[in-house]
Protein backbone atom coordinates (compact mmCIF):
# COMPACT_ATOMS: atom_id res chain seq x y z
CA UNK A 1 0.00 0.00 0.00
CA UNK A 2 2.82 2.30 1.05
CA UNK A 3 4.50 1.26 -2.27
CA UNK A 4 1.76 2.22 -4.79
CA UNK A 5 1.63 5.44 -3.03
CA UNK A 6 4.62 6.10 -3.25
CA UNK A 7 4.57 5.33 -6.82
CA UNK A 8 1.50 8.15 -7.07
CA UNK A 9 3.63 10.74 -5.27
CA UNK A 10 6.63 10.06 -7.78
CA UNK A 11 4.25 10.08 -10.51
CA UNK A 12 2.38 13.11 -9.60
CA UNK A 13 5.61 14.83 -9.25
CA UNK A 14 7.13 13.18 -12.34
CA UNK A 15 9.85 12.28 -10.49
CA UNK A 16 12.26 9.76 -11.43
CA UNK A 17 13.87 6.95 -9.56
CA UNK A 18 17.13 7.74 -9.17
CA UNK A 19 15.88 9.74 -5.96
CA UNK A 20 15.86 7.26 -3.02
CA UNK A 21 12.49 7.18 -1.10
CA UNK A 22 14.61 7.24 2.28
CA UNK A 23 15.96 10.70 1.17
CA UNK A 24 12.59 11.77 0.61
CA UNK A 25 11.39 10.65 4.04
CA UNK A 26 13.94 13.20 5.52
CA UNK A 27 12.06 15.73 4.27
CA UNK A 28 14.93 18.54 4.54
CA UNK A 29 15.29 20.52 1.47
CA UNK A 30 19.32 19.96 1.11
CA UNK A 31 21.34 23.78 0.37
CA UNK A 32 23.56 24.31 -2.64
CA UNK A 33 25.41 27.35 -2.28
CA UNK A 34 27.46 28.63 -5.49
CA UNK A 35 29.89 31.87 -4.32
CA UNK A 36 31.98 33.86 -6.17
CA UNK A 37 33.14 37.42 -7.99
CA UNK A 38 31.30 38.81 -10.64
CA UNK A 39 31.84 37.07 -14.08
CA UNK A 40 33.31 34.19 -12.71
CA UNK A 41 30.36 31.49 -13.45
CA UNK A 42 28.14 31.47 -11.05
CA UNK A 43 24.97 31.47 -12.92
CA UNK A 44 26.72 28.89 -15.32
CA UNK A 45 27.30 26.33 -12.63
CA UNK A 46 24.05 27.07 -10.82
CA UNK A 47 22.14 26.40 -14.23
CA UNK A 48 23.80 23.53 -14.89
CA UNK A 49 23.35 21.83 -11.44
CA UNK A 50 19.67 22.88 -11.56
CA UNK A 51 19.05 20.97 -15.16
CA UNK A 52 20.81 17.77 -14.09
CA UNK A 53 19.40 17.59 -10.70
CA UNK A 54 15.73 17.61 -12.12
CA UNK A 55 16.51 15.56 -14.57
CA UNK A 56 17.42 12.96 -11.89
CA UNK A 57 13.90 13.49 -10.65
CA UNK A 58 14.90 16.23 -7.63
CA UNK A 59 12.36 19.01 -7.01
CA UNK A 60 14.68 21.69 -7.26
CA UNK A 61 13.97 25.30 -6.10
CA UNK A 62 17.07 27.92 -7.96
CA UNK A 63 17.37 31.24 -5.23
CA UNK A 64 19.25 34.39 -6.52
CA UNK A 65 21.48 36.80 -4.73
CA UNK A 66 20.70 40.63 -5.57
CA UNK A 67 22.64 43.47 -3.57
CA UNK A 68 21.31 46.01 -5.60
CA UNK A 69 17.94 47.37 -5.46
CA UNK A 70 15.85 45.58 -7.65
CA UNK A 71 12.59 44.19 -8.84
CA UNK A 72 11.41 41.25 -10.83
CA UNK A 73 8.48 43.00 -11.73
CA UNK A 74 8.72 45.72 -14.95
CA UNK A 75 7.85 49.36 -14.55
CA UNK A 76 4.41 50.17 -15.61
CA UNK A 77 2.88 46.81 -15.39
CA UNK A 78 -0.36 46.62 -13.30
CA UNK A 79 1.78 44.53 -10.72
CA UNK A 80 4.20 46.82 -10.65
CA UNK A 81 1.54 49.67 -9.72
CA UNK A 82 -0.60 47.77 -7.39
CA UNK A 83 3.19 47.75 -5.33
CA UNK A 84 3.50 51.19 -5.98
CA UNK A 85 0.58 52.09 -3.78
CA UNK A 86 1.74 50.00 -1.03
CA UNK A 87 0.69 46.61 -1.37
CA UNK A 88 2.39 44.35 1.19
CA UNK A 89 2.34 41.96 -1.43
CA UNK A 90 1.93 41.65 -4.73
CA UNK A 91 0.56 38.22 -5.95
CA UNK A 92 0.17 37.43 -9.93
CA UNK A 93 -1.60 34.26 -11.17
CA UNK A 94 -1.29 32.97 -14.72
CA UNK A 95 -1.83 29.41 -16.34
CA UNK A 96 2.06 28.47 -16.00
CA UNK A 97 3.01 30.96 -12.95
CA UNK A 98 2.07 32.14 -9.80
CA UNK A 99 4.36 35.21 -8.49
CA UNK A 100 4.57 36.17 -5.25
CA UNK A 101 6.30 39.20 -4.59
CA UNK A 102 6.98 40.43 -0.93
CA UNK A 103 7.36 44.01 -0.67
CA UNK A 104 7.73 44.53 3.01
CA UNK A 105 11.18 43.08 3.76
CA UNK A 106 12.26 42.78 7.01
CA UNK A 107 15.45 41.36 7.80
CA UNK A 108 17.68 39.29 5.84
CA UNK A 109 18.28 36.13 8.05
CA UNK A 110 14.62 36.14 8.77
CA UNK A 111 13.22 36.81 5.24
CA UNK A 112 15.80 33.61 4.35
CA UNK A 113 14.63 31.30 6.78
CA UNK A 114 11.30 32.11 6.08
CA UNK A 115 11.95 30.90 2.70
CA UNK A 116 13.85 27.81 3.85
CA UNK A 117 10.93 26.98 5.90
CA UNK A 118 8.28 27.93 2.93
CA UNK A 119 10.48 25.44 0.15
CA UNK A 120 10.26 22.73 2.96
CA UNK A 121 6.83 22.71 3.01
CA UNK A 122 6.55 22.95 -0.52
CA UNK A 123 8.89 19.14 -0.92
CA UNK A 124 11.92 20.93 -2.40
CA UNK A 125 14.79 18.23 -2.03
CA UNK A 126 17.59 20.21 -3.41
CA UNK A 127 17.84 24.41 -3.37
CA UNK A 128 20.64 25.65 -5.55
CA UNK A 129 21.54 29.65 -4.26
CA UNK A 130 23.84 31.65 -6.03
CA UNK A 131 25.20 33.96 -3.91
CA UNK A 132 24.19 34.74 -0.30
CA UNK A 133 27.99 34.13 0.94
CA UNK A 134 27.22 36.79 3.96
CA UNK A 135 24.38 34.44 5.33
CA UNK A 136 25.62 30.81 4.13
CA UNK A 137 29.00 30.99 3.79
CA UNK A 138 29.37 29.91 7.33
CA UNK A 139 26.33 27.46 7.43
CA UNK A 140 27.86 23.37 8.13
CA UNK A 141 24.62 22.13 6.55
CA UNK A 142 25.15 24.01 3.09
CA UNK A 143 27.83 22.06 1.22
CA UNK A 144 29.48 25.32 -0.94
CA UNK A 145 31.27 25.61 -4.57
CA UNK A 146 33.42 28.47 -5.56
CA UNK A 147 33.34 29.86 -8.60
CA UNK A 148 37.04 31.62 -9.07
CA UNK A 149 38.82 33.56 -12.16
CA UNK A 150 42.49 34.16 -10.02
CA UNK A 151 44.41 32.91 -7.42
CA UNK A 152 43.56 35.99 -5.12
CA UNK A 153 39.76 35.00 -5.31
CA UNK A 154 40.48 31.64 -4.62
CA UNK A 155 42.20 32.54 -2.06
CA UNK A 156 39.61 35.09 -0.56
CA UNK A 157 36.70 32.57 -0.55
CA UNK A 158 38.35 29.32 0.82
CA UNK A 159 39.45 31.81 3.70
CA UNK A 160 35.83 33.09 3.99
CA UNK A 161 34.01 30.05 4.03
CA UNK A 162 33.63 26.98 5.99
CA UNK A 163 33.22 23.84 4.90
CA UNK A 164 31.90 21.88 3.60
CA UNK A 165 33.30 23.01 0.37
CA UNK A 166 33.13 20.85 -2.29
CA UNK A 167 34.77 22.51 -5.58
CA UNK A 168 36.71 25.36 -7.13
CA UNK A 169 35.52 25.83 -10.68
CA UNK A 170 37.62 27.86 -12.81
CA UNK A 171 38.59 28.47 -16.69
CA UNK A 172 40.62 26.18 -18.15
CA UNK A 173 43.38 29.06 -18.44
CA UNK A 174 43.08 29.87 -15.09
CA UNK A 175 46.68 28.37 -13.35
CA UNK A 176 45.97 28.29 -9.41
CA UNK A 177 48.91 28.56 -7.04
CA UNK A 178 47.16 27.86 -3.75
CA UNK A 179 46.74 24.19 -2.89
CA UNK A 180 43.21 23.68 -1.41
CA UNK A 181 44.01 20.36 0.36
CA UNK A 182 40.59 18.27 -0.25
CA UNK A 183 38.71 20.40 -2.56
CA UNK A 184 38.52 19.52 -6.04
CA UNK A 185 39.01 21.46 -8.77
CA UNK A 186 37.19 21.86 -12.12
CA UNK A 187 37.09 23.82 -15.27
CA UNK A 188 34.45 25.56 -16.78
CA UNK A 189 31.94 24.47 -18.47
CA UNK A 190 30.46 22.41 -15.74
CA UNK A 191 30.45 18.53 -16.61
CA UNK A 192 29.57 15.08 -15.22
CA UNK A 193 32.45 14.99 -12.59
CA UNK A 194 31.11 18.06 -10.40
CA UNK A 195 27.63 16.78 -10.64
CA UNK A 196 28.77 13.43 -9.61
CA UNK A 197 30.32 15.02 -6.17
CA UNK A 198 27.58 17.06 -5.75
CA UNK A 199 25.30 14.09 -5.93
CA UNK A 200 27.15 12.01 -3.53
CA UNK A 201 27.38 14.52 -1.12
CA UNK A 202 23.79 15.45 -1.16
CA UNK A 203 23.86 11.57 -0.61
CA UNK A 204 25.58 11.59 2.60
CA UNK A 205 24.66 14.59 3.84
CA UNK A 206 23.42 14.05 7.44
CA UNK A 207 19.32 15.29 7.93
CA UNK A 208 18.70 18.41 9.67
CA UNK A 209 17.48 21.73 9.29
CA UNK A 210 19.19 23.75 6.84
CA UNK A 211 18.42 27.17 9.14
CA UNK A 212 20.70 29.56 9.16
CA UNK B 1 1.13 43.66 28.74
CA UNK B 2 -1.06 42.21 25.98
CA UNK B 3 -1.49 46.45 25.23
CA UNK B 4 2.09 46.67 24.93
CA UNK B 5 2.87 43.66 22.45
CA UNK B 6 -0.30 44.92 20.09
CA UNK B 7 1.72 48.50 20.09
CA UNK B 8 4.91 46.88 19.42
CA UNK B 9 3.42 44.82 16.74
CA UNK B 10 1.57 48.03 15.42
CA UNK B 11 4.95 49.60 15.22
CA UNK B 12 6.83 46.86 13.86
CA UNK B 13 4.25 46.71 11.14
CA UNK B 14 3.75 50.62 10.67
CA UNK B 15 0.17 50.26 10.50
CA UNK B 16 -2.16 53.45 12.26
CA UNK B 17 -5.11 53.08 14.69
CA UNK B 18 -8.00 53.01 11.67
CA UNK B 19 -7.33 49.25 11.89
CA UNK B 20 -9.05 47.98 15.13
CA UNK B 21 -7.76 45.70 17.28
CA UNK B 22 -10.72 43.51 17.13
CA UNK B 23 -10.52 43.63 13.81
CA UNK B 24 -6.84 41.90 13.41
CA UNK B 25 -7.70 39.32 15.84
CA UNK B 26 -9.95 37.08 13.63
CA UNK B 27 -6.76 37.10 11.44
CA UNK B 28 -8.70 36.22 8.41
CA UNK B 29 -7.78 38.00 5.24
CA UNK B 30 -10.52 39.72 3.73
CA UNK B 31 -11.31 39.25 -0.05
CA UNK B 32 -11.81 41.92 -2.42
CA UNK B 33 -12.09 41.10 -6.09
CA UNK B 34 -12.87 43.52 -8.53
CA UNK B 35 -14.27 42.55 -11.74
CA UNK B 36 -15.02 44.15 -15.48
CA UNK B 37 -14.50 43.57 -18.91
CA UNK B 38 -11.39 45.14 -20.54
CA UNK B 39 -10.52 48.59 -20.09
CA UNK B 40 -13.92 48.88 -17.86
CA UNK B 41 -11.04 50.26 -15.31
CA UNK B 42 -10.16 47.53 -12.84
CA UNK B 43 -6.56 48.23 -12.59
CA UNK B 44 -7.81 52.08 -11.57
CA UNK B 45 -10.12 50.73 -8.70
CA UNK B 46 -7.93 48.24 -7.02
CA UNK B 47 -4.97 50.49 -7.53
CA UNK B 48 -6.97 53.35 -5.72
CA UNK B 49 -8.69 50.91 -3.01
CA UNK B 50 -5.13 49.42 -2.36
CA UNK B 51 -3.73 53.00 -1.66
CA UNK B 52 -6.67 54.03 0.94
CA UNK B 53 -6.11 50.67 2.78
CA UNK B 54 -2.89 50.95 3.19
CA UNK B 55 -2.84 54.71 3.83
CA UNK B 56 -5.54 53.71 6.97
CA UNK B 57 -2.98 51.03 7.96
CA UNK B 58 -4.51 47.89 6.53
CA UNK B 59 -1.57 45.28 5.45
CA UNK B 60 -2.92 45.10 1.83
CA UNK B 61 -2.19 42.12 -0.54
CA UNK B 62 -3.12 43.00 -4.41
CA UNK B 63 -3.46 39.52 -6.34
CA UNK B 64 -3.55 39.74 -10.26
CA UNK B 65 -5.36 37.44 -12.40
CA UNK B 66 -3.63 36.84 -16.05
CA UNK B 67 -5.39 34.70 -18.58
CA UNK B 68 -2.83 33.85 -21.18
CA UNK B 69 0.45 31.91 -20.19
CA UNK B 70 2.76 35.15 -18.58
CA UNK B 71 5.90 35.23 -16.75
CA UNK B 72 6.69 38.35 -14.57
CA UNK B 73 10.40 37.28 -15.13
CA UNK B 74 12.15 38.80 -18.21
CA UNK B 75 13.67 36.33 -20.85
CA UNK B 76 17.35 36.20 -20.58
CA UNK B 77 17.78 36.86 -16.51
CA UNK B 78 19.42 34.78 -14.55
CA UNK B 79 16.11 33.64 -12.95
CA UNK B 80 14.74 33.18 -16.19
CA UNK B 81 17.81 30.76 -17.12
CA UNK B 82 16.89 29.04 -13.73
CA UNK B 83 13.44 28.78 -14.44
CA UNK B 84 14.14 27.22 -17.77
CA UNK B 85 16.02 24.18 -16.70
CA UNK B 86 13.07 22.77 -14.63
CA UNK B 87 13.26 24.66 -11.32
CA UNK B 88 10.06 24.28 -9.70
CA UNK B 89 10.41 27.42 -7.45
CA UNK B 90 12.88 30.65 -8.18
CA UNK B 91 12.87 33.17 -5.54
CA UNK B 92 15.20 35.96 -6.06
CA UNK B 93 15.81 37.97 -2.76
CA UNK B 94 17.08 41.63 -2.94
CA UNK B 95 17.22 44.32 -0.33
CA UNK B 96 13.96 45.76 -1.24
CA UNK B 97 12.16 42.33 -2.39
CA UNK B 98 11.46 38.70 -1.78
CA UNK B 99 10.34 37.32 -5.24
CA UNK B 100 8.84 33.79 -5.46
CA UNK B 101 8.17 32.33 -8.67
CA UNK B 102 6.04 28.88 -8.58
CA UNK B 103 6.46 27.28 -11.86
CA UNK B 104 4.95 23.54 -11.27
CA UNK B 105 1.11 24.62 -11.40
CA UNK B 106 -1.25 22.23 -10.54
CA UNK B 107 -4.80 23.30 -10.37
CA UNK B 108 -6.26 27.25 -9.93
CA UNK B 109 -8.14 26.27 -7.21
CA UNK B 110 -5.80 24.57 -5.69
CA UNK B 111 -3.02 27.20 -6.24
CA UNK B 112 -5.73 29.77 -5.29
CA UNK B 113 -6.54 28.31 -1.69
CA UNK B 114 -2.90 28.06 -0.98
CA UNK B 115 -2.31 31.17 -1.91
CA UNK B 116 -5.04 32.96 0.78
CA UNK B 117 -3.56 30.20 3.40
CA UNK B 118 -0.25 31.82 3.05
CA UNK B 119 -1.72 35.38 2.92
CA UNK B 120 -3.10 34.81 6.44
CA UNK B 121 0.18 33.50 7.46
CA UNK B 122 1.95 36.54 6.93
CA UNK B 123 -1.37 39.08 8.39
CA UNK B 124 -2.41 40.15 5.38
CA UNK B 125 -5.86 41.98 6.05
CA UNK B 126 -6.93 42.74 3.21
CA UNK B 127 -6.70 41.15 -0.30
CA UNK B 128 -7.57 42.77 -3.47
CA UNK B 129 -7.88 41.19 -6.32
CA UNK B 130 -8.29 41.71 -10.15
CA UNK B 131 -10.30 39.49 -11.84
CA UNK B 132 -10.52 35.45 -10.98
CA UNK B 133 -14.44 35.52 -11.61
CA UNK B 134 -14.18 32.09 -12.48
CA UNK B 135 -13.09 31.43 -8.90
CA UNK B 136 -14.72 34.66 -6.71
CA UNK B 137 -17.87 35.52 -8.28
CA UNK B 138 -19.84 32.82 -6.26
CA UNK B 139 -18.10 33.14 -3.29
CA UNK B 140 -20.20 34.71 -0.44
CA UNK B 141 -17.21 35.63 1.56
CA UNK B 142 -15.91 38.07 -0.98
CA UNK B 143 -16.78 41.52 -1.35
CA UNK B 144 -17.20 42.57 -5.16
CA UNK B 145 -16.91 45.72 -7.26
CA UNK B 146 -17.97 45.07 -10.77
CA UNK B 147 -16.79 48.06 -13.07
CA UNK B 148 -18.64 48.43 -16.88
CA UNK B 149 -18.38 50.62 -19.80
CA UNK B 150 -22.29 49.45 -21.04
CA UNK B 151 -24.92 48.13 -20.20
CA UNK B 152 -24.69 44.53 -21.65
CA UNK B 153 -21.77 44.28 -19.39
CA UNK B 154 -23.49 45.35 -16.54
CA UNK B 155 -26.57 42.87 -17.44
CA UNK B 156 -23.51 40.04 -17.83
CA UNK B 157 -21.75 40.73 -14.54
CA UNK B 158 -24.31 41.21 -12.33
CA UNK B 159 -26.01 38.04 -13.76
CA UNK B 160 -23.05 35.86 -13.16
CA UNK B 161 -21.72 37.18 -9.87
CA UNK B 162 -23.44 35.93 -6.50
CA UNK B 163 -23.64 38.46 -3.27
CA UNK B 164 -22.34 40.92 -1.70
CA UNK B 165 -22.27 43.06 -4.60
CA UNK B 166 -21.15 46.52 -3.55
CA UNK B 167 -21.16 48.67 -6.46
CA UNK B 168 -20.75 49.08 -9.86
CA UNK B 169 -18.59 51.39 -11.29
CA UNK B 170 -18.97 53.33 -14.61
CA UNK B 171 -17.63 56.38 -16.56
CA UNK B 172 -19.41 59.15 -16.33
CA UNK B 173 -20.50 59.44 -19.55
CA UNK B 174 -22.36 55.67 -19.43
CA UNK B 175 -25.99 55.82 -19.09
CA UNK B 176 -27.28 52.37 -17.40
CA UNK B 177 -30.64 50.92 -18.35
CA UNK B 178 -30.66 48.36 -15.88
CA UNK B 179 -31.90 48.40 -12.47
CA UNK B 180 -29.06 47.09 -9.96
CA UNK B 181 -31.22 47.06 -7.18
CA UNK B 182 -29.63 47.82 -4.30
CA UNK B 183 -25.99 47.82 -5.55
CA UNK B 184 -24.58 51.58 -5.59
CA UNK B 185 -23.12 53.01 -8.56
CA UNK B 186 -20.54 55.05 -8.65
CA UNK B 187 -18.22 56.90 -11.35
CA UNK B 188 -14.48 56.51 -12.26
CA UNK B 189 -12.10 57.95 -11.26
CA UNK B 190 -12.80 56.09 -8.45
CA UNK B 191 -13.20 57.88 -4.74
CA UNK B 192 -14.16 58.35 -1.03
CA UNK B 193 -17.13 57.12 -1.12
CA UNK B 194 -16.49 53.88 -2.93
CA UNK B 195 -13.55 53.47 -0.58
CA UNK B 196 -16.12 54.19 2.85
CA UNK B 197 -18.35 51.58 1.61
CA UNK B 198 -16.03 49.28 1.28
CA UNK B 199 -14.58 50.21 4.40
CA UNK B 200 -17.73 49.79 6.19
CA UNK B 201 -18.05 45.96 4.20
CA UNK B 202 -14.97 45.25 5.44
CA UNK B 203 -15.82 45.80 9.18
CA UNK B 204 -19.05 44.33 9.13
CA UNK B 205 -18.20 41.16 7.40
CA UNK B 206 -18.48 38.07 9.57
CA UNK B 207 -15.53 36.23 10.21
CA UNK B 208 -14.57 33.04 8.22
CA UNK B 209 -12.20 31.53 6.01
CA UNK B 210 -12.61 33.45 2.08
CA UNK B 211 -11.41 30.18 1.02
CA UNK B 212 -13.18 28.82 -2.56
Amino acid sequence: MIFILSLMCLKAKNRISIVEDSYRRRSVTRLIAVFGAKNSGKTTVVEYLIGRLVRDGFNVAALKHIHHEFTIDTEGKDTWKMARRGASIVASISPNEVAILHKRIDDWRINFNKLLQFLEKEDIDVAVAEGFHNILGKTPTVLKIITIKTDEEAHHFINTTSPPILALVKRAETQLKINPGSISIFNLPPGDELYQLVLKSIRKQTPGSGMV
